[in-house]
This record gives C-alpha cells, structure tokens and sequence, in this order.
C-alpha cells in the first residue's frame, strides 16, 4: 500500500468525531459508532505502516502495563507487541511477586503503576460481576489521580477480556470480517453464525461470543446466536444486540439449531463456552474457595457438555453455509478433534482448510490494540500519524520484511 | 513549568559538585550534602521535564536490570519508570530461573549481566548485615571487571532497600517534605516525627526509618524519633543522624512517647518495623531454615506488637501537630484500620484526609531514581539535560496528558 | 578503535556472501564458512560501535521474543542485551502462564508471538532428539505463515542451544580464540584441548563440546577431543569435525587421556558432560515422568563419575600446556573445587588466574547474537551499519564508560 493509500485511511479518521481521548476502551457497546470506525480505521492505517515500514512511535518513552488474571498468550503477545509498535515499554504486573496480597486497595495499586504510564491492558475474566467492575475501578482510581495532580498522565485502561466484553477480539474479527466483504458497508446483510461447540473443557468464557454479538450486529449483519438451551450468555450484551440490530436494518436471531445456524451464512464462528449460571456457580464456589464442590460442578458441566458432542464444525454441516465457502473464524486456540482432543469444536478438515484464515483474524488484534491506545492517548490521531508519515522512514537502511 | 524554570533548576545542578559520577548510590549518608542536593535538583529536572513532554532518554541502548530479593510493586515498578524515562530497557533477574542456584558466585553473576548494562537496582531487606554487604559485593565486581577492560561500561548499583537504608524512597520522602516547605532551605527548625506505629504484621523492614532519620538531620530539622522500648533500630544510621544534627544546627531526639512526637509536629511519618533485635534472631532462623522456631519468633513478636496498639494515627493524635495540620507520609501500602487490617497504623479517617498526599509523595520516586542514574553516569549531567532542552520536544506531535 | 577500524571491519563484512538473510541460525556446521566469517565481523563491528557509543538500533520497533525450556542466567542476559543493542524490546514466552498447554500446536504458538518479532531466541536443550527439531519446527511455521502473508515479516530463529550445538556459545569462543591469536589467520596450526572434566552434578549438556569441535576444526586448528570412555557425544557435530578438520588441513583427534590432550595445548576446555547413552535414556524417562528411575540413573551416573575425579584442571595438568600458558576457556558457570563444590572442573587456584579471560570469552555473546539477528534481518548488514556511522554519535551528550 502506497503512502497515498494510508494518508486516505487517515482522511477519513480526521473526519470522525470519537469518544475515547482521555478515556478507556472498557465495552464496546457504551461507544457510539464513529468510536468503533476510529479504532478500525486507525488499526489499518497502523498495520499499512507498519507493512510499509514507517515508524509509529507516538511515545518517545512511558510505560504500558499488563495485569493478567488468566492465561494467556496471544493477546499478551498482542498488547506488548501494539506498546511497542507506539514507543511504549511494557511491563507485566504479577500479583503474587507484588505486595498487593498485604491489604492494599485496588485504587492506590492503580495509582502507584501509573506515574509514567501510558495504558495499562487488564485481563481478568474469571469471575462472573468481577472483570468489568474492577476495570472499572481502575479507570476511576486514575481519573481521580490525574484529576488531583498525582499522575502526569490519565493511563487509558484497555479491556484485554472481562466478563462482559473482549473488544480487542471482537473488533480485530470485526476487521477481519470487513476486510474480507469489502469493508463495513459490505456487511450489509451478510449472515454471521456466532455459536456454540463443543469442548472437553468447561469453563470457556462467555466475554468472544457476546463481545461478538454486540458488535456484528451494528453494520447491519443478520447475525444468528446458536447454543444449546441452557448455554445462556448474559443479558447486558444480549440487550446491545438487539437493540444494535433494530438499529442498522440487520437481524438478531437465536436459535438452538446449528443447522439453522450455518445455513447459508457467510461467517461462522463456532466456539466453546460454559453456561451462564454455571459460571455464576463457579465465582460462587472459586471466592469460597470449594474445591470439593467445585469438582463436583466440573463433573456436571462437563457431562452436560458431553450431552452436545454432534455440535461441532464438520466438513457436512460447513457445507450447508454460503456456496459452502463462508468465512471459518475463532479467536484461538481451538479444540480440534484429533489434533489437540478427541473431540472438539472443529474437525481437522475444516479447521487445516481454514487455519491460515484464523492466524490472519489474529494478526489483526496488536495493531487494534494499538488504535485504542492511540486514540485514547492523542487529542488528534490522525495528524499524529500524518506527523509518522511526513517524517518518513528514517534515513537509516531499514530491515527487510 | 516553563523551559526557564527547568534551566534555572539545571544551572543550580550544574553549580554543584557531586560524588556519584561512575560510582553507586547505596547509603545516603556516605554522600555530602551536594550529592544529595544534586540528586534532588536532578529529580526535580527531570520530573519538569517529564510534566513539559520533553524527552530526556539519556540513552539510545542498554539495560536496567532489577534483582528483587523481596516483594516490591512500587519500588519495582518505579525502578523501570526511570530507567525507561532515560532510554533503557529493563530487566529482571529472576533467580530462581537462572542457574545462580548452581553455586555461581556474586562477582561472576555480577558481571554477567552487566555487558550493556547501565545501571543495576537490587532490594535485598531480608536479611540483618546482609542486604549492604550484598550490594557492596556487586559494586566491587563491577568495578575489578570494568577495570579489567572485561565491562565496556560500569553500571551503577542504585540500592532498592537494604538492611540498613532505603534511599530512593527517602530522598523522595526529602524532596516531597521540601517542596511543601518551600525548599530545602525551607526545612529548617520543622518538627519532623518519625514514629514507630502498630501493625498486625511483625517483619516490617527497619531501612525506612533508618534512611528518613540519617537523612532530614541533614537539613537543620528537628527530627525525634519514637517508638516503643525495645523496638530499637540499627547502630549505623542513628550515629548518622545525630552527626548531621549537629553539624546542621537541626536536632534528633529518641523518645517512647508517640504524643510527645507527634507535639508540634510539621511532619509525621508513622511506621510499623520490626525490633532490630527480633530481626537479627529472625536472620539466624532463615538462614539455618528453623522453620518451627521461626513460627515461634513470629507468634512472640506478635504479641509482644500487641502490647502496644495504642501507637496508632488517630484523629485525636494529629490533633497534636502544629495546627492538626501536620504532613502525614508513609512509604506505603499502610495498615489502614478497617480497610486493610482490623487495626493498624492508622486510623482510616486520617489516611483517607492524606490519601492522594502520600500518592503524592510516591509519585517521586521514579524521579529520584532517575536522576541517580543520570549523576552515576553522566559526567556532566546538567549539560546533558540542557541538551535534552536544545534538541526539544520532538517534531512529532506529543500525546497529550 | 577509531571508526575508520570500525570501517575496516564492514569493508570486509560487504565482501562476503552470507547465507542468514531471510533465515535462522540453528546449527553452525550446516553454514558455508563465509557466513560463520560474516558473523564474526559483525559482532566485532557491534562491539566496537558499542565501545564508541555509536548506537545500532536498527529497528525503530519490534520485538525479540525468548523461550527458555531450561535455566539460564547468562545467554538469557545475552539475548535481551543483542536485542536491545539493535533496538528490539524483549519478551519471554513463559509456557506456564501461557495458553500453550491447551493442546496448542507448535506452529500456531509461533505464527501468534511473531506479529512484529524480528528475532526467537530459543533454549531447549534437556531432551535428547527434541530440541533441534523443535527449533525447525518452529521455523517452518513462521515460513509458512510469512509466505501467506500472515506475517509481515519472517523473525529470525536463533538457536540458544539445543540437544545438538550451542552455536552462540561457540562463535563467542571462535571470536576470543581468535582474538587472542592474532585473527582465524592465526589458529591454523594451534592446539585446542576439548575436554570432560568432572563435576558432582550428571546432566550436563553435550552441546558445548559438540559446537565446539565442530566450528574449531574449520579453520586449521589441531582439536583434540578427550572424554573417558563412555562418554561419547552425538555423532552428527563429530562427522563434522571430522570432515571440517581434512577440509582445512587441521586435525581431530579424540583420545581418552586428559594428559595428553593438555601436552603443548594453546587453549583448554575442560568441562562436564553427561554420556549420551546416559543423556538418552534420561530423556525416555524424563518423557514418561518414571520418576523413580531417574533417581536411579542419577545415581548410577553419579557413581561412574566418581570414578573419573582425576579429570579435574589442576596446576599441575595446565603445567603441560605450551609454555604452561595455555588460554583457558569456559563457558561458566565452572565447578570450581573449594569454591562452587567439594571436587569439580578446575582448581581455585587455576580458575582465579584466568577468572577474567572466563568473563571476557563471555563477553562476546551478546554481540555474535545481534549480529546472527543482523545478518538474518537485513539485506545489506555491513550498509546497515555504515549508515550507523554516518549518522553518527546523536547529538545529545552521551553517558560515559
């Protein structure tokens, strides 16, 4: 992509007013739509730079901060990775080689990681009510610093999963999505099939599937929810669906048929998660600390899950879809029957047929990440990255692709 | 502040002779009193700079490397907030996944880890006689291996928290405390109390203390220093103090009397720590790993600490300093009674008035640590700012606060 | 060295064909000899622009991801250092926290920590058979997803050591060796002792000896490998020694007596290994978790290498190399008797008068890594850092050494 074609992207994100600078990327569905193109067109014009080799350090130093309460590995890649792209060093706060365990109040926590920080990207999505009030808890922590003086800078706190939203995932697959329907406008219409699979494991979070559905459905998609009754998502997201859909002329539906689900759609996005009231259990007995009943619910959930082994992604019901050639996604890792299970969510076949489309989905999320944190860090994104443009490459000989 | 006030602060560093040029920053009261200013104007350079956008990497490469032999989020994360404002890269020497465990010597480890290295900040607190014996250890490796021709550079060892002092945390204490008073000069015939006060925990370090009293002597306070009988503190730092007072017209007083120092008091700065004779045994137990007398020690020290509950921040106690409306500082995290613990060093009405001061006073650290750096490696470090100054904010456009 | 030296060194960098661009480093003896020269002029570029504060950060963003299946202290330091020198962030991908347990496959792991990596630095080196062809594993993954477009750019796989070579221990010891010898020039002709010594520990990779043999033998040298019996090495690094040696009008030699591997030798290597019969079964055991019988093993191998105390590097044997002042190598951290244990590799007596050789042989791997980065990432390295040069020292003051 020539210069001219990056110096367009960025034409159109001078010309959209956005909602995040000073703020936090917490839930995608408290943001206006122009919000939601900013970030897209900003994670664009970054990865066309980035191809192209043109620097994007908007940060000539400052810290980004990660706090993960769960495992991880590609969006801990992928926040590291989109601080750097910007100039920003990261760190990892761990919790057990801290003295947060001594009593200390989330908000002074907060505070005392922030004097030279620029974002701090939280992952805490194991307990139902938990990630996005303390997320929240957070910003609010740091709204309350910078406003007093304490802190140089107001971090922006990024949503890298709770237990509502995952807006990293969900718009990088929004991306990922466009791209491949010639852009937002080509979703118009479009069917996605946003369901459930099968898993031997229990416990998946419920934040992809309903950060999925309350995003597709503001372009105007026919997105289709299907799950096995008693696999309820939670009701904050659900809401934002719908009223998304009535909003831009698309559909909500959800349905407890697979088949129905995959017919022709243009997009599938076939995952594992656990049930609502599960998950609530879970929290319950986790904070309890009951590990007696906790294996007890283990025990259950996985025999309800066994229940549902036929909902799966095979070669047959894929070809119900779309000329039989819509669109494999999944944020990863998936449970492939035969390679990383017995059975899982996807069979070998369609998943080998469709593995590079996944690594591209992934591909997008450093430089969505680093969208939000430019937005959300510079009074006016575009010309910061015209600045990046009109500096050019450095004279140095850069390195090859 | 404007650039001139940042030229008037650097040609003030630029007037001073200092003594940490290629060497290390381990017990503040080996310095003369223009090191210490020259920390402090350095520190107070770089924080204006840091306010303005103006960058001040020192350093186009090389590593921080942090060794932490206890807990820490603030002191750690402070540590990389300096080193990355410089310009380097940090890292951590985990011991535990290194092969230091295979008998490998200080000195060795000491050089290995410091080809690119600039600076090295290491907390070791644990253990009585040991953490400053540590650290002098390293420093002298790095000295005979740089001497040697073997390192290109000689890092500077910049101590985290020792057993004996902890001067990052209280020379940011000391510039926190002047700025209040209208500068060091400022200080002079103020009442400073610091106290020891009630914790639920018995092993709290004695470097705080120690570090706060060898150094506010330095500056003609009058310092006293309370705690109950029995909870004495190291020999070295308290001769410290009562030289300085002396020489600089200030006073230090011991008392047991919690309300006597708080009498008057500008400044209060109560702290639970342990008895230096408690640490001492404590020391020999980890050593010979005596776990079941380890647990013994802990279940006496406690309760002889809860003999004396009544040394607490009360209300009523600030009452006593001059006009209710004395600084209250703490290193933090602090035992907040009814937030953190059921009781401890201070009541929460007390702390939740000073909440966002003792941020404040955290705030400084990275600053102070920075600016150690800057004056072990840079010969002339008010030339280097200056350049920081000329060379401007670059042309790219800066984030915003 | 002034930069027309530095210029020299580059001068003769752009006349030689490499084979890295656009690969990885793995196994030193599947490269042409030119590559092996190449990178050896580049680390001593690197070094030397390091000693004039010439900065060689050649990547504006991007990172050096590590992976460590085995402890390390010094190569870990070493490849954050390399990264940072070129300016790389660095990351480690801790397989603990990480999702990679979940049944992820090895080339989907790859392909999501390598969005914007320019180089991998891995270590697994514990299982026989395992760890060379992880490394190409991975490698294949990131060719494929580069040739997909998935990838922006193909990192370079940088062998940290594995079950087969060490390959930047070993080009660190070419570099010292040749050093001291006048240039490659000069070893033709010289004497290297590659020695088993003992160590109360049985595990001990073969990699180092097997790097050595094979890279010291292509440039005339007479290697004499000396173990007791039963103490075999891999047959692929010794077909190579042997083949090199013919090639280059050198020899090798493997003999079972220390003494005579030490006669009239100009350099010593004497260090443990485990056999590799012991190193193979210990790998089927490791595998099946038969954790009683590597008990077992353990202290059958232990038992044989007490047997073999006598091979320890005292004053005595090192009287017997040319002039008795034979370079000792290491490639630490050593047994050293009376210091790291009761009996080990070399007497304290030799060991401390050649402490500081030991530290300046390591001195060199930070730099033989970044160039291996170097040379696999850019097109034209000795261009690339020509325009280092010419750029020049930044304008802003530098630190001092």
């Amino acid at each position: 992509m020539s210069d001219g074609k990056i110096q367009g992207l960025l034409e159109r994100l001078a010309g959209l007013d956005h909602e995040l600078h000073g703020g936090d990327f917490l839930l995608s569905w408290r943001f206006g739509e122009n919000t939601i193109r900013s970030v897209l067109l900003a994670a664009r014009a970054l990865e066309e730079m980035a191809r192209a080799r043109v620097p994007a350090r908007m940060f000539e130093s400052g810290l980004g901060l990660a706090i993960f309460r769960d495992h991880s590995t590609r969006t801990r890649y992928a926040f590291r990775a989109a601080c750097n792209l910007l100039g920003l060093m990261t760190e990892e706060l761990n919790e057990e080689t801290s003295q947060i365990s001594h009593g200390e109040t989330v908000r002074e926590t907060a505070t005392m990681i922030s004097f030279l920080t620029e974002a701090i990207g939280i992952r805490d999505d194991m307990f139902l009510g938990a990630g996005h009030v303390y997320m929240a808890e957070v910003a609010r922590a740091l709204e309350e610093s910078h406003a007093a003086g304490v802190l140089l800078r107001r971090p922006a706190v990024i949503n890298l999963q709770c237990d509502l939203d995952h807006p990293t995932q969900s718009l990088a697959d929004l991306l990922h999505l466009a791209e491949r329907c010639g852009g937002l406008e080509g979703l118009r219409g479009r069917k996605l099939a946003m369901t459930w699979a099968y898993s031997p494991s229990y416990g998946k979070p419920l934040s992809v599937p309903q950060g999925v559905v309350a995003l597709m459905t503001r372009f105007g998609m026919d997105v289709t929810l299907a799950f096995p009754e008693g696999y309820d998502l939670a009701a904050e997201p659900l809401a934002a669906a719908r009223h998304f859909a009535a909003q831009s002329s698309g559909s909500f539906t959800v349905t407890h048929s697979l088949a129905d689900a995959f017919e022709d759609a243009d997009a599938v996005y076939p995952k594992s998660w656990a049930p609502y009231v599960v998950m609530e259990r879970r929290t319950e007995l986790l904070r309890a600390r009951r590990t007696a009943e906790l294996k007890d619910l283990e025990r259950e959930a996985l025999a309800e899950n066994a229940r549902h082994r036929e909902w799966t992604c095979t070669r047959d019901l894929f070809a119900r879809t779309r000329g039989g050639n819509a669109l494999y996604m999944h944020c990863l890792p998936a449970d492939v029957s035969g390679v990383s299970c017995a059975e899982g969510e996807v069979s070998e076949e369609v998943f080998e047929r469709h593995r590079l489309d996944t690594y591209r989905q992934a591909s997008r999320k450093p430089f969505v990440i680093a969208a939000m944190i430019l937005l959300a860090r510079c009074e006016n994104p575009a010309a910061a990255l015209r600045g990046c443009l009109v500096r050019g490459r450095p004279a140095r000989i850069p390195p090859t692709s």
